[in-house]
């Protein structure tokens, strides 16, 4: 199975952390050297495992806050 | 493989759609008629195929919306 590279090039929010020291985290991650993305997974501490995640650009990021915003004001 | 129940209990955003109709979404979602928790994940048109995502609680989601919209007013 061709090898994963990724990079954190930005730490955004860690959202929360469990018992167990894995974190929902907001970075924004570089993927097989692509352009760095948004991006919504856990972590554990040291950031060598991951969990099931979402990638995002800036115009869904917009998007996202406008409508989670709106939501959690109600 | 056990069948997986889902609901869309409530639509909060579509942060966008592509040329196949398939779209990327915050929703509050029950799972195995658990209690529901915001969802964020892509979808076909009909909503009977999904794609990987990510669930999150409330308190996430405020620190979701904070940490994003600080990273978006840079």
């Amino acid at each position: 199975m061709a090898e994963l590279k990724y990079e954190i090039t930005e730490k955004i929010a860690t959202l929360s952390t469990n018992a167990k020291g894995w974190s929902l985290e907001l970075n924004k991650v570089s993927w097989n050297e692509r352009e760095p993305k948004f991006d919504l997974r856990t972590w554990d501490a040291d950031h060598t495992k991951m969990g099931k995640g979402i990638t995002f650009n800036e115009a869904e990021a917009r998007e996202l806050f406008t409508g989670l915003g709106k939501f959690l004001e109600q």
